[in-house]
């Protein structure tokens, strides 16, 4: 079973919001067995609903449709809906009664506009929207099951969760979707291509291996089709376990988990402790570790040391290396490791310092230049690399690394 | 003229990722007078391309399509295209000896896999990508202008703003629209909304306002369409200088401006130095600091003390105030602004502790209890606010809030 969703409204055309919806449709559908084809983002404007109603119903089952529902616009959907099924709009006394009430919760007054929320089409089953004032819509017609849903994220999940999923769950003939993921760190997405070229050939047709890279890190995710979920979930986790094997060295986890939550369940489990000295990643890294609830559990704190002031006052760092090597250099890195690790008091530590641009660069030190160091139990190792002149994406890579650099030293001294 | 996006690829159909690249795109299409008329997300499958690119040259002039140019994948999307162009691929040099340095700075071998990112379309112009081994296509084919770019964030916006917006810019015939706004902080967008209700009905109709809220701040844009930009770039201003006046205590900035920019420029107009004192926020305020270029100028640097004891010996905090007020309190907000501001000697500094969630609450500190200070000239003053249950959203208010106290601090005590 197929299914297609479509977004209506400016908002997401102008570029005023990110389309997060449709994410999260998708990840529910899947989780049903439903696969989504297309997404369509079109404009508040009749042709182009119509256009996309038409186009969908030949590629999906299920056509699911978003936004366009304010009270301000709702005009242009439901009128464009009532046309595309030849059918009327009346108002629903059990939605006019809701929408009431909410506004009398809010003492706003209710204006004509308001009232219009409650008008329906005459050929949908109304979904009752508990979080808001646009109901939902459910119609089946031409063959097709049609969603009419506000866009709000809110009031959207709360109509998928209560009434369009469990509608969609009970509809048979849904063919099976299984997705298993393993996440590897430390070997290119073209390196781990080519270990597992022979495998990839060897997967049925009906099973499809997808690499997800991500600075430094891979995903590989088996996404199986099938029609019973029980023998496919089998079959798929035991291709799952071939790839284990031949990726083992660069394995991180298994399952969909990042490096983050790895490196918080390791050291959790080992009763470790985890500081940051950041000098160019400026608190990145401490911003993705405290991310993790329970991330309190192991890391302590750390330092953000963007003055060589506060890499002397804060972490130790000597002047003499300072001046002698450069605040980007393997000496300095290491000292801000070690120093972090003795004054934080942590098992670990782990540190950054280097040029994230635009400006900065030398001759021999361009921007990009950063140096990652990671101490431990037997002292502190540090690498050099670089990362490019943009500055986000420079720091994000730092971070992933220097955290990939704590995953392997972990593996060597921990696991 | 008008443009249609085309994202290629599973993972935004399966919901593994959230597409971010189209609203960025769709911005930056409308700065320079281009209107997005559709967003299509389709299936890295060949029929699935055509069938889109089909629709949208009878939609759109100008076609971008992002994704399903990574070196596992590029043959469906790369061939694709060569089909439906009756074209074929090359092997282009220049992008070879690129992918090939780039593989040399990181010590990588190269794979025949790799070699084939520099496989490009005969009919194409090769838009060279600095940030990775993909390159960008400029193609000028069924009186449209086709652009290919990859998928990944960094990479498509360096082609963009490097290749294909001044492109784009000097084509002729492009309608006008132009964009304006300011940025509010402290006024909620309803009240907004109240102050500028008879202005926002005075507005001639191809002049538009949009309220923009987030976290605390509200960005307000107007938007005009028109034909000759330099009259309409006057119009809208004098618009927006009603706006100034009708909004003038919570204006933070003129112009399409972050706060944190503004923060750094008013503190580097001034020659004051700032530094961070983070619990909850775990870096993260440091992390919005220094992604900007320059940052270094005002930030010197600061303390991630998520444990008890490094409040104490980093920021000073006394132990009584922890036992007594406990680690969520004004006072150890307090203490923590003014410690920072002292070990670090800086002008300003930020100070943030509360509870992230989602466990930790009490009674009388539920979760999402966060304290703020800010210390200056003046000594420090601190502010309690709840930013609810969950931990991210939690961070990020707390974050912009404490970005925004210190916005005030500064226009009372230097502005």
């Amino acid at each position: 079973m197929t299914a297609e969703i479509i977004t209506i409204g400016d908002e997401i055309l102008i570029g005023q919001i990110v389309d997060t919806n449709s994410a999260w449709i998708a990840n529910q559908l899947n989780l049903i067995g439903i696969e989504l084809v297309q997404i369509s983002s079109v404009a508040d404007k009749s042709k182009a609903i119509t256009e996309a109603l038409d186009l969908a119903i030949n590629r999906a089952d299920v056509i699911l449709c978003t936004g366009g529902l304010g009270p301000t616009k709702d005009d242009v959907t439901k009128k464009t809906l009532a046309d595309y099924f030849s059918t009327t709009l009346y108002r629903d006394e059990q939605v006019l009664a809701h929408v009431t009430a909410i506004f009398k919760k809010f003492n706003r007054p209710m204006l004509e506009v308001n009232n219009k929320q409650a008008d329906v089409l005459a050929n949908a089953t109304v979904l009752h929207n508990e979080t808001g004032t646009a109901p939902g819509m459910w119609i089946n017609e031409k063959g097709r099951i049609f969603v009419i849903m506000p866009g709000v994220p809110s009031e959207m999940k709360y109509l998928m969760e209560y009434e369009v999923l469990p509608r969609l769950k009970n509809i048979p003939g849904k063919s099976a979707i299984v997705h298993q993921s393993l996440l590897t760190a430390g070997l290119g997405e073209s390196f781990l291509a080519e270990k597992l070229a022979s495998f990839e050939e060897s997967l049925p047709t009906h099973i499809h291996l997808a690499y997800l890279p991500k600075y430094g890190q891979v995903k590989l995710r088996l996404t199986g089709f099938g029609t019973d979920g029980t023998s496919l979930e089998k079959e798929v986790s035991t291709y799952l376990a071939t790839i284990e094997k031949l990726v083992k060295p660069y394995i991180v986890g298994v399952g969909d988990i990042s490096l983050e939550q790895t490196l918080l369940e390791i050291m959790v489990n080992n009763g470790l402790s985890l500081s940051t000295a950041e000098s160019c990643t400026g608190g990145y890294i401490g911003h993705l570790l405290t991310s993790l609830p329970g991330s309190s559990v192991i890391f302590k704190g750390g330092a953000i040391t963007y003055s060589n002031e506060l890499k002397i006052s804060m972490l130790g760092v000597s002047e003499q290396s300072l001046i002698k090597y450069g605040a980007v250099s393997e000496q300095v890195a290491l000292e801000m490791a070690l120093g972090a690790q003795k004054q934080y008091a942590t098992d670990y530590s782990l540190a950054v310092t280097g040029i994230a641009g635009p400006d900065g660069g030398t001759a021999d030190k361009p921007v990009g230049t950063v140096w990652i160091a990671v101490a431990g139990k037997n002292g502190a190792k540090a690498k050099l690399f670089n990362f490019g002149k943009i500055r986000l994406p420079n720091i994000e890579r730092s971070a992933a690394n220097a955290l990939i650099m704590l995953f392997y030293l972990l593996k060597e001294e921990v696991t």
